[in-house]
């Protein structure tokens, strides 16, 4: 994600770094070219004048405002709810941390330790989801916070968060055989749990679940077919100024198709997705603060970006 | 449902498969023979030449965008919210089978064996919803995770998976009473069985209520009044390349016609519909899986599309 | 409700029963009429030609577009929550059912004649509902379903669906009291009461709380401000086609017009509207499917519209 | 609230009364005089012709469709949130009263009584909150509800509706205290509490965050700057027809701006704010029906109008 | 917050402040300066006639149309979602507040103390989400609420508003310790502080995650572009009043521009952002009120706006 700030109104116009133009610029170099080419025949193919007609670029334009307005808040919406579902594991990880630091009363003297145990299960939890979502077999931050059994049995499963939140629930199970709990906070404490797997089952669904692949091609073939008719309907009227001003709305278009892709997959790790490793990170250091378990500083990178 | 990455920019314009093309291709020939038609005539029936207006493109224009847009956003919707009840029935599964396998304190020997038969309910449950929300009558799955008396029990009757949760909630009762539960847990573990019957009664209603039929048949006479229009309109100011700009531009409202009807069925067997096959599949091996019980692996035929 | 398949694309453009036609029959014959009269006179009104700009459709064009887009989601929103809220009533009689067989311990042998009294107040709430929405003073199915005391009880009051929400809330209490269920089971039927309480306000509300007038009359007049100005702007330009061309553009904004006016009401008896009374049946089948009570079957008369 | 209901199409047109017309009628006599103003002088000022341009309507059209689409979903959300909440009040109230009326299990003689001074309490709720959001300083309603000493107790108090939760709640727990009730019945009534708790804090928010001036003003503006430059855009090509139309188009935009400032602030006393009067009398009327209190009657006055 | 209500329709046309002119007046001169260059050149460049061509308006505000529809709606929906988290943080605290002082049964005479301790603790915890998402360091109020060991705690930690939410848990179980109350009540209190942290982690969620910087770049550009392009497309048509007409074209885009950027980030301290410490306030007069404990008059200075 760029956390750029916006600066003033006439930086912001010439902002190279998060303008997507680095992904598109084979495409408006290709425009660019067509576009001179046109210019330089004045419209003619063969001898054939190509017909110009402003009319055609109201009806191509009524289809790019369907498509493009529908996919765009369709993205934006998936892109939103991604994020959503990770500030309810933020929220729910600190709800259950300070439910088990506090509500649990075990009198036994290793009660510390294994409430510590369980905080650290919490922000596995996080990388594991971290993980699936963005199809990683790394085991690095797994190794570091679950016990070495745990991280044994994990091997082989196809579910791994949903596998910590087995050893999470066989935990808290444990404290209510264990009479530290009664079963009205053993269910309390399971209803977060329930909220965990909520979140694990919508990232899913928005990662497996992608816009439908029919809107993507419509809207795609909607936007190149209109880019490259630009040139034909514009090189009469605009003449030499023609290639810079069909530049400049191509970039438009082509741009926001871009941004629509990238949004749509929130999980991914290109510019503009969502920062799970951040988010990761910040659900490690709060219930770790929580708890009183000291975590080592984490230096971002010196660049607009966080992963 | 079509599983396809987004390809290069330059492919995604000539990809065939899941571009519709294949459903609207009878249209689109029509579309084209009569612009043909229209441009030896010259715009001309029976020497009559019908009147031009660019203004007429404009008015139904409005209309188009009206209707389109909604239709669009509803069926979206409907698509989306299909969806998200197939996630709840995930996440509610998992929840469920997490509960069963933790908090339930069955010292008997064939305590295993019980969750068992449960977690295999709950695997059924997920595939009856399925055959019902697809007309099928299939029991193939039924019989294959269900006891048998239970399957004899299901014949004849018209609600299905309410038959099932109907089970479920009887076995969870039998806890209560042989107190391996208490009421506490009882009415936890019974909410995860009211959000299943939540995920039932909601895609009922999205199966039995489709978009209002008046929008249906406005929008699609508003789309071919537009297309057949379309001819007339340019024939004049385009010449011998109207035939192919009418048929780009019919192209693309007719397939958004075509998709928007696909996805407000959700639950159907068409190309862009839901994988529910997919989704039962990953809620019984990931139930399977919490539970140590082996399942299967399977295979999917090696092509872009999921059921 | 029309529950027609949507059909070939051919025969889609000229199905009569379902397309809003006959309403605005007459509308459109006047529309008809003036079209001719405008075209006879060739725009003229006493010698003063009536100006002609296409530039006005643009700018009612503009209102009707903010008008019509905005009342028509309103509309839709309308219908949908309330189709949401009896989906919700179906879920949460199925819950409450399903709750009262399994989790009450009635051991007295006419343990299952009483359950039997509260699935039929079950079914009857449905259709007090019903009943209460249509504006209908009728009490056949509940003179059907519930005891003859509580039909009694029922008469002269003013919330019939509340009143019998109060009896269930009783019997539920009644159980309490002889120690069938204990308090939490007591509070977990009674969440689900409150479901079907919310199903009632929710109700009330939609039916009470019409679309804000201003805005019923600001896009009627709107829409048929364009209708008649259409004649004037199209009679040079389109010739002896104009009132065909005029009929069809009318068509498709009167009929949505009147669309919107029929979806806004969801809960009345016209072509559109919920299907309250197949509602009703479903719930009442179901409930009594899961009670294992025997119920008619309903034999819908073979049309295309269910109420 | 206008609780009219849509007549014929054809009276429709000529409804006066709902119409918003009273409000704007300076405004839109202004611009009639203004118009035939610029008729007059054939839009000519002090010799200079003020140019005129169509492209002109196309831009500020924009501007004005992306402000009026917004602030109107804006604001009729605002009111429907508003309604909902309100909705929700009654919803909340008839099941506390149903709550209160079966779960609680008061042996002794003076139960009914005590009951009664709870469900006035909860009327009495619904009149306070009225009282809160029209600002005014009444008490009629609270004095005829409440027990003296709590009337006395609200005096001076700055958030009355929160201390008669207050009170609710103190009584509630009374009813623990004295073992009518146990902890987890407890808690089911005082969850109810919550939910009206939410209604308020949800009303105040609506009431104390209006739409953000800044809109409201660039709205506003962009409306006049429109209707006012319609004269000099159509003179030339619509002659003497020019003040009609422009008076018919005006009326639209700023009737419908009028509409959104009406309608943003749901709770005041204007001819389309919500009916705060009639709803707080359905809780009182339905609280008291299920309480077997009688209550007198209310005729409204004979009109479309109810506050 | 500017909270100056709508006054006559007049006056509002002619405001200064909320109309966001003061943050673009820098801006509005450029475009003016460069407007009366372009109006004293007649649109050439060196002799070269800037093409001028209106489809290129209808091209631009395409995209215009889609991006600031977008943007703007993102936004507003971000601003809306604080103030409806703010609204929840009311709610919440006045529900735990008559919650600990209703049905906390503490027999003991330091009884009313200790509640005040805690409800100051809710009071703290406002004003610490409000320094975290201001980003101040200031503790001025949490000193004046919190107990002199409580704030040495604070100090060093980076999630301040979990931290007090982790002494509020920690004094509610004391109580279940103590036996004043049993676990039901425990949990019903812990699931306040549950919506407690839901309130934290939505506020993070907004201020961390930015609308995506893409959006913004692009709709920056093609606001700009387009208002830089006006003068040549208007100055043949309009003559001397082109300058006019642009800045008054260009102040609606920009203006709105400039609305985008200070809503999108809510939480901040410009006018149009939520005024949290006037939030804040009024929990605190209201948990105070509640409880009984006397709090000082705040007089805000007189003028329109409340931070």
């Amino acid at each position: 994600m760029i956390t750029r700030q916006r600066t003033n109104w006439l930086s912001m116009l010439f902002i190279w770094k998060g303008s997507v133009v680095k992904k598109i610029v084979v495409q408006l170099l290709i425009i660019l070219v067509f576009s001179l080419t046109i210019l330089y025949l004045k419209g003619k193919i063969y001898d054939y004048k190509v017909p110009l007609n402003p009319t055609i670029f109201t009806l191509i334009g009524l289809a790019l405002a369907i498509f493009m307005g529908f996919c765009n808040t369709a993205s934006y919406d998936r892109y939103w709810e991604g994020r959503k579902l990770w500030g309810t594991l933020v929220i729910a990880s600190r709800s259950l941390a300070r439910q088990v630091l506090t509500m649990i009363q075990d009198p036994s003297p290793e009660s510390k330790e294994r409430k510590i145990v369980f905080i650290k299960m919490l922000a596995a939890f996080g990388w594991s989801l971290n993980y699936q979502l963005r199809h990683k077999s790394g085991t690095e931050h797994l190794t570091r916070l679950l016990p070495a059994e745990q991280v044994n049995t994990l091997k082989g499963k196809r579910y791994i968060p949903v596998a910590i939140l087995g050893f999470m629930g066989e935990w808290i199970s444990e404290q209510n055989r264990k009479h530290h709990i009664d079963t009205i906070v053993l269910t309390a404490l399971d209803h977060q749990l329930s909220q965990l797997s909520h979140v694990v089952g919508g990232c899913e669904r928005i990662s497996n679940t992608p816009l439908p692949f029919a809107y993507s091609v419509l809207m795609h073939r909607t936007v190149y077919f209109y880019c490259f008719w630009l040139p034909f309907g514009l090189v009469d009227s605009l003449g030499w100024m023609m290639p810079l001003i069909v530049l400049l709305i191509s970039y438009t278009f082509i741009a926001l198709d871009a941004i629509i892709q990238e949004i749509a997959e929130p999980f991914g790790e290109e510019e503009n997705d969502l920062p799970l490793n951040s988010i990761c990170r910040t659900i490690e250091h709060s219930v770790f603060e929580q708890a009183g378990i000291p975590c080592e500083e984490y230096t971002p990178a010196n660049t607009y970006v966080i992963d």
